[in-house]
């Protein structure tokens, strides 16, 4: 991390829309990594945007959006992703023409398929993805290491100039991420793999428990079952954003483990240990490539 | 946990066969809750036993069964279950007929089936499975805390004498846990459903990944697959054991993934959240039952 405390942000004032767990977890990385602008908090009245404020992640709590956006030179729309596209659209109506407005939604093709006539020769939407989080929800939960050498994809579209996209790049290596660049569909086929249907399949193992066998989990389930303590509201929109994709997913999985339940069928035992070596191996590897370093 | 340590063990030597990381986490909890007998630990020649030894778990490392469980009134067979069935028989046969032997198998059936003509007039077998472990091995990563607040099921079957399965409760409940009794077959048809299906789930998770997209994973995916870590040859014969239980329990899971699927490719908003949310409260409800105070 030794490089992204050297490094200048090329911005000055910092919109955070949307002060829930990952708008402040921003808010608070970019005070741990002692950025020297300001940073505006936009967001209801209430409980998240009181506890910003007091703990300093934020220099302002704004509630309302043309205000809180129109000194900004970068906007990060924190919102659930079924408001993130009207909420840019708002954003970029009233901020800079030289300002950059992101998201950090976890689809990409239709907030950005949304925003692709947004605004012509104004401020830039360029999405993101910072894949980092919880499955706590709240300002109370905002954690500035969360970043720290986890990938953000960026999806900027043909017409999203290059030095606004570069200047992006640099804001979440600041947070410790290392940035690569997507076309909104290839990342949302990716994350289908990666989250949207894991995150069914656990929601769907946690389901399946009867009554009489919940004091008989243990550690196992509870990991594996961890993610469907996230917000059902949140998710909800999440998967239908991506709806083909991850429904996909399940059909190829749902076929994975009626193959499985042939191979326990038939006892065959030299196929069941290669698949568990086969899935063990890229278990690692998925695990060892997912914190790889941030400096490489 | 004030009621364990005022327990007096109703055992004085306690013979651990298998020295790996259960073995070796039973030797050390009871060493923790300074249980005032001897442990006579009983293994291959090995890192294991040496380690189990250096660590002063184990009083006496003992390669030889028969020398090992002689002077036993309490062995605890902790072998891969494919070895369990054969390792108690061996060990009922020379050790004393007041003695009990029980096992920590994550299978009942196959064991207690092959054991039920064991020995008439001799040692009694009683089935324990203590819920509780890591996908980690051997005896370095042994935990004396692991057992606290899990449940440890026991498996008598109607020949076993009430007082050597209220000595063997006893046993456990002095290491932490919540005794309950099932039938073999009861006890393996509710751990396919919380722990041998969602162990394959995890699997076919973690082997789905594509290698481009390893990368994008981030910390819901590395907890749902974190069981695939597992080892694979343990596993397998633990899958098989219970081959019937978990073919069903993966056949009917694929059934509800494909449901999902349908949900999601109808768009229907209200049952994918109605789902969700009950899964976030099963999931919260087996969470809570699995880790309630032993004491109660």
């Amino acid at each position: 991390m030794t490089q992204s405390t050297a490094v200048e942000l090329p911005f000055r004032t910092i919109g955070i829309v949307g002060c829930g767990l990952i708008g402040c977890s921003i808010a608070a990385a970019l005070r741990a990594r002692r950025f020297s602008g300001r940073i505006v908090g936009c967001g209801r009245p209430g409980e998240n945007l009181n506890v910003a404020a007091t703990r300093g992640y934020i220099d302002v709590a704004e509630p309302d959006l043309s205000t809180a956006v129109a000194d900004c030179d970068l906007v990060v729309v924190c919102t659930p992703v079924d408001l993130v596209a009207e909420t840019v659209k708002r954003a970029a109506a009233v901020c800079s023409p030289r300002a950059v407005v992101t998201d950090v939604g976890s689809v990409k093709q239709a907030i950005c398929r949304e925003l692709e006539s947004l605004n012509p020769g104004g401020a830039a939407f360029i999405g993101s993805h910072p894949i980092a989080g919880s499955e706590k929800q709240g300002c109370a939960h905002a954690n500035s290491e969360v970043f720290l050498d986890h990938v953000c994809v960026l999806t900027p579209d043909a017409r999203a100039p290059r030095a606004a996209v570069d200047r992006l790049a640099t804001f979440w290596r600041f947070l410790g991420m290392r940035v690569v660049e997507m076309t909104p569909q290839a990342h949302d086929r990716a994350l289908a793999q990666t989250s949207h249907v894991p995150h069914l399949v656990a929601a769907v193992l946690a389901a399946s428990i009867d009554d009489e066998n919940r004091h008989l989990t243990a550690g196992g389930f509870q990991d594996t079952t961890r993610i469907a303590s996230g917000n059902p509201a949140l998710w909800s929109a999440i998967l239908l954003a991506n709806a083909r994709e991850t429904s996909a997913g399940l059909r190829q999985l749902g076929d994975r483990l009626l193959k499985l339940a042939d191979v326990l069928d038939r006892g065959d035992e030299s196929a069941l240990i290669a698949f568990l070596t086969a899935a063990k191996q890229n278990r690692e590897a998925a695990r060892s490539s997912a914190s790889q370093s941030a400096t490489e």
